[in-house]
């Protein structure tokens, strides 16, 4: 039996790839594992029967035989320690790698995601450019400290890994804010993981799932 | 060699144990590793031969050998791989342990230390009250569905892992926020690894150092 992604029924990213189901889908086709996927709607989500799961209601879950995984960092860890092509050989550069899967998910997204949480939750309020600006700041401090180290490297470490998986996907939900530009190599490190094989079939998956929940 | 952890010259929490060293220290306790220690004041964690290691400027990081390790639940569960105590045995606890690791750092700690972030960076706005008042709403939700998780045990899963020890240190943050009575579960939950020996351990030997930094 395929494993067994739980995802949104209809994603609010509208396709863009942006909830983090992608991530899971991109590291199962790194390592050429075939998957099964199962939608949940926005109000199953907070039910009972998904909580049971998945305790913070949210989406990716993994169905791995007997095995079941809520957040789509331990997912993606749990797949690339039990297939080769997303950790390198060797114990030490393991351990860097896991390092920068953590950064990506505890020192890169938060401030990103709490930036976007602003966009909509103080949509109204008076004080919210003003707010905005505090955490665009906020941003473009990580940006820039993660921009310097990639200046002179393809990836994170000597190759790409799951640290690489999470950042770019991290670092995407930042495309059309304006605020990448604070970060001048990361641009382009967005888009060589963008043009990995593994990440355009990712892609389209979660692409054509969208588009068949909302037809034209 | 022990590994060294670098550290606060003069944690900013007056040793009350807050800062993301005591994680390692704890679990470097658990597992019965001797480390040393070594320290940074604010101004060097921001200059470039302590970025050369933690490109965000941040601690702890861990020497381990030739290894450098930066990202507290990096280092947490490289601790945890390399000797037995953190995880359990089987491949499938293992990451179910794992799992809860990601959940402490991604789900739970964002909105705990943007709520903290506020108290500070926002004090003087004429909006800080109202903006606060919406971070601790969704400081609750994560309170609330953790509670329940924890309503019929004792840890995270049949029993402690480093998943706990990552929960545990999370949660210390809200003390006498007033928070964590929205998930009534959590104080006897922050209690029990607050009893463990070697939280003890690790609480002492951090505020022994912040004492030594900080003569009466």
């Amino acid at each position: 039996m395929p494993p067994i992604l739980t995802v949104f029924e209809r994603s609010p990213d509208r396709g863009r790839g942006l909830a983090r189901d992608m991530r899971v889908r991109w590291a199962l086709e790194e390592v050429g594992q075939r998957y099964d996927v199962r939608t949940v709607s926005f109000e199953a989500m907070k039910q009972a029967p998904h909580r049971a799961r998945s305790p913070f209601g949210q989406i990716p879950t993994l169905d791995d035989g007997d095995l079941v995984l809520f957040e789509s960092g331990a997912i993606v860890l749990h797949i690339a320690q039990r297939h080769a092509g997303l950790l390198p050989a060797g114990s030490d550069a393991r351990s860097r790698a896991v390092m920068w899967m953590f950064a990506a998910l505890n020192t890169v997204e938060p401030p990103i995601v709490e930036r976007e949480a602003a966009t909509w939750s103080e949509r109204g309020k008076p004080w919210q450019a003003e707010h905005l600006a505090m955490l665009d700041a906020r941003v473009r401090v990580r940006l820039d400290e993660l921009s310097r180290h990639l200046a002179d490297r393809d990836w994170l470490e000597r190759e790409f890994s799951a640290g690489d998986l999470l950042m770019v996907t991290v670092l995407r939900r930042l495309e059309g804010s304006g605020l990448l530009e604070a970060g001048p190599s990361l641009p382009d490190y967005i888009a060589r993981g963008e043009a990995r094989p593994a990440y355009r079939r990712a892609f389209e998956a979660q692409r054509t799932l969208f588009e068949s929940a909302s037809p034209p």
